[in-house]
């Protein structure tokens, strides 16, 4: 397929690759550092530094971008409805149109002859555009007989306080890049291609971190300070092609499911709980994310032992610990690739911070990914006393497009 | 001064510099790369790279950060209104903890003993902040009798479209760093300092080139695409110090006078204009920034021609064009120093984009610099049209605070 990389994946069967462009270089970065945690690896040191700019996550593949690449600085989340006229050849022009812009500014081009050059002296800066598809494409497409079953309403869960505002819509633009002018200038060249064809029904902006802030690669922190991500399934994992990535139906074979959660953090009764009882609470050492079974030479990846007692026979691990119920809703089998970022849209007319995690899970299948890991959470977690989960939407994300073709060509055309 | 640079400024007398902390290196970065423009200078090139996160610039100093130095990929504005039971001692205190705090955060340190720990692992990121006083804060502090003149309430311009809650303010306070979560926590951090001192009144947050984006320095981008701060004034200028600083009165000796604008831009109808018809509005290149009285040779730093014609005698920067209204503007000696960021906070109710320019312009008098340019640009500038000025805000901005000392000292203990 044409723009697929020629280099040996070792990645667990990944595909796609960047490309720092500057002077023909061609050094892969991305895949193998992972949403699981990692920011570059080792193979990708210079995607920080003078050719972050430059650094490039090809549009065209086998998989959409924006999955398994690090999580960029800057991330934009725009769901639209489709309009009552656009049907379903108004939804393969628009389908069509988004997919050649965001090929063209993945490469670093003008979105289209004679576009406006809000980023022109900026490189792609590792831009990748991920388009899903909400349940309530398929009736206003005329596909109601292609939606796949896997895109069945998501359970209520205890606690949700989910805003209808800010959940769910047909169509899912995730635009991510390590500038924000970069992100937020083709975020809005997708809105303008969707005029006429789609309303936009809400719009998310995060942040992960910049390349080159922490001194050499880790795994990143939320806004209650947490090494979050530890146990993200890593594309070396056998399970990892099975876990994340979809069979079907036909048109979504080599796709996933997307479960995005906008989670606000109870920061202010957080952040005056005393550091060893935040650590209880989640299971891990604060400091750098070692679990509390492992002792004072753990270190992040020590596995975490259920069973550790202290002296006196009380489990090191707190009963109602994250990374314990976590961990026992995924004796399952329960699998999912997490790409959060983290969000701050100032205060809330209380004055608290209207601030947390926008959360995103990529699975073969929810109903074995998100849905028994959340349940478990909701009900056992000490964590979730410090969490609202206030929207909540699940898409279809397509597999990716090869070269002169578009996202979503196999459920449109197929 | 203890914190001071021993580097040889070269750079019209700016005192400050960042450090590249990592391995005991002391790389001079930011001053000489300027808010007018380059991103870092010739001499700074390691400013983005595996250093990106140990840059650092020393909160204490004859200058407080955040003023000249480059515009950092984040920010975050804050303004409070001082509580009626705080008084002047309470004000003290908070400026005594705001100051230490963020010394600590600018060295990459905890902001206190047992701090939460939310960017342990990044390093300061080439954090700044910088903290100015309202109008309204003297009579509420028992320091009617020293409230500068120059903080007198700015004029009303044409076409203001102000939004008192998001306007003016006892308190204000920049956070600006190059990932996004250390300016985050530190925003956090000195709103908690703040907790029954001072309310917050409004928040915002903006963001401007990430470092490495480009593939060498160059004046920044607005979110209309234009090349944005070609002119403004050089620490290499001769009056670059009496234009951008304060000799008073006493307490402010040093200190700086910001003109906050929360400027909205149409940026629907700009972007369906044509390329020409945007370039006749600002008088410059779209592509380069280049005035268009230069001719196809010109480049961005080529001086405006104001009296060129093309062959039919028709001038070549129009009259209304924004180059030509700011530069009668200047003609009678006003200069400011601007450091502006772009928001995009989502779409306003009609559809179109919540987004533009956080301007922000420093200057020894508002008075001879920021007034009379805008009493100018509101009426003749044809960019005008495409602008909404939403917020407003004027702030002493004190001078810098020595090792042991805090912002605002001369004031309080003066």
């Amino acid at each position: 397929m044409s723009g697929q990389s020629t280099t040996p994946a070792g990645s667990g069967g990944l595909s796609r690759r960047a490309v720092l462009g500057g002077a023909g270089a061609g050094l892969a970065v991305g895949a193998a550092g992972g949403a699981w945690g990692g920011r570059a690896s080792a193979q990708a040191p210079a995607a920080a530094g003078p050719g972050l700019g430059a650094a490039r996550v090809p549009f065209h593949g086998a998989r959409q971008g924006g999955i398994t690449e690090p999580a960029q600085a800057r991330v934009e989340w725009a769901a639209f409805d489709l309009l009552a006229s656009t049907g379903r050849d108004g939804l393969a022009a628009l389908l069509r149109g988004w997919s050649a812009a965001a090929a063209r500014m993945a490469a670093g081009e003008p979105a289209a002859e004679g576009e406006n050059q809000i980023a022109l002296d900026a490189g792609p800066s590792s831009l990748t555009v991920t388009f899903g598809f909400g349940a309530g494409l398929f009736d206003k497409a005329g596909l109601a007989d292609r939606r796949p079953a896997a895109l069945a309403a998501l359970p209520a869960f205890p606690g949700d306080a989910l805003d209808p505002a800010r959940s769910d819509g047909d169509l899912w633009v995730q635009v991510g890049a390590d500038d924000a002018l970069v992100a937020v200038h083709a975020l809005r060249v997708l809105l303008r291609l969707a005029t006429g064809l789609a309303a936009p029904r809400w719009l998310m902006s995060g942040f992960a971190r910049t390349p080159g802030a922490t001194p050499h690669p880790m795994t990143g922190r939320n806004l209650m300070g947490q090494v979050d991500g530890t146990n993200n399934p890593r594309p070396s994992d056998p399970d990892f092609e099975a876990a994340v990535f979809a069979t079907g139906p036909d048109w979504m074979a080599g796709g996933s499911y997307a479960v995005l959660r906008r989670i606000r953090m109870l920061l202010e009764g957080w952040d005056t709980l005393p550091l060893d009882k935040q650590e209880r609470i989640i299971g891990r050492r604060k400091s750098d994310g070692a679990p509390l079974s492992g002792g004072p030479g753990a270190v992040e990846r020590t596995p975490v032992d259920l069973a550790a007692t202290d002296p006196d026979g009380v489990l090191r691990i707190a009963p109602d610990a994250h990374v314990r119920v976590a961990a026992a809703a995924s004796n399952g089998g329960a699998a999912m690739l997490r790409r959060g970022f983290s969000f701050h849209d100032g205060l809330l007319p209380d004055g608290s911070p209207d601030a947390g995690l926008l959360f995103a899970a990529y699975q073969a299948d929810p109903a074995r990914g998100f849905v028994p890991v959340q349940q478990r959470l909701a009900r056992g977690d000490g964590l979730s006393r410090y969490l609202r989960h206030e929207a909540s939407a699940l898409f279809a994300v397509p597999p990716g497009a090869p070269a002169g073709g578009y996202v979503g060509q196999q459920l449109l055309e197929g």
